[in-house]
C-alpha cells in the first residue's frame, strides 16, 4: 500500500502544529474558533472503524489529549469532537472549543460562513499555550 | 453521586434501541437521516475526556460497531460521528449515515431545519435490519 500522504485540502486549510504517535495535529487556520485536527498517518482510511482496533484506541486516547488541553488552554464552555468527512474523504477528527456567542454558538461550526485568517501572533501565543498544555 | 439519569431533551427526541454495555443506544425522532445516538450511562459527564480511560475505550468500541452496522445497513456514503453537546450538556454521541444529495449534504445535520418524523412501519423496518447487523 502507498504511504500516508495528507489530502491536499487538509494541508491547505490547516497549519502542522506537531506529531502525536498515530495522529497530525494540525490547527484550522480560522481564527472564529480554537479549531484543531487530527489526522491519522494511515493510507486509505476513511471511516474511523477502517482503523484496526489497536489504532481507533490510540486517536481515542489521542483525540481525548487534545480535547483536554483545548479545554483548558481556551477555558470553553464545550469541546465539539467530530469526524465527519463529506467533502474530504480522508479521515481527520475536528476538535473545537466553543463558547456562547462564539459564531454560530450553539449551531456546528462546519459549513458556516468563511474562514478568518489569523493574527500571527495571537496564534503563536494560542500554540505555545497549547503545546505546553500537551 | 446520584444514578444515571436521561437528559429529557434527549429522551423526547429519540426512542431506546437497546442497551450495550455503556451506552443507551438511541434513535432520533427524524426521518431524514439515519441518525443514531449513543449516550454513555454515566452521571454527571459533559466531555469525553470526563470518562474513565476504559469507559473512553468502551465508547469508542461501541461507536464503531454502531457506525459499522450502520453503513453496512444503510450502503450509505459516509458516517458522521460528533459529541457536539452545546445545547445538551449530558454527553451523547450522534452516528449519522449520509449520502450526496441529502438534507444539508455536505453540510452538518445539526441545527438544520426541523424533524421530519418517521413512518412507524419505515422505522420498524430499519431498526430490524439494524438489530440484525449489530
Amino acid at each position: 500500500m502507498s504511504p500516508f500522504e495528507l489530502d491536499a485540502r487538509l494541508a491547505r486549510d490547516s497549519d502542522l502544529v506537531t506529531v502525536l504517535g498515530l495522529c497530525q495535529l494540525r490547527i484550522l487556520n480560522d481564527s472564529r474558533w480554537p479549531w484543531l485536527m487530527l489526522v491519522p498517518q494511515r493510507p486509505g482510511i476513511s471511516e474511523i472503524f477502517d482503523l484496526t482496533p489497536l489504532d481507533q484506541t490510540m486517536l481515542t486516547f489521542e483525540t481525548n489529549l487534545v480535547a483536554e488541553a483545548l479545554k483548558r488552554v481556551t477555558g470553553a464552555k464545550k469541546i465539539n469532537v467530530g469526524a465527519l468527512g463529506n467533502v474530504v474523504s480522508q479521515l481527520h477528527v475536528h476538535v473545537v472549543a466553543r463558547n456562547e456567542g462564539d459564531a454560530n454558538w450553539p449551531g456546528p461550526i462546519w459549513g458556516h460562513g468563511s474562514a478568518v485568517p489569523y493574527d500571527e501572533d495571537k496564534k503563536r501565543t494560542f500554540l505555545a499555550a497549547l503545546d505546553q498544555a500537551l
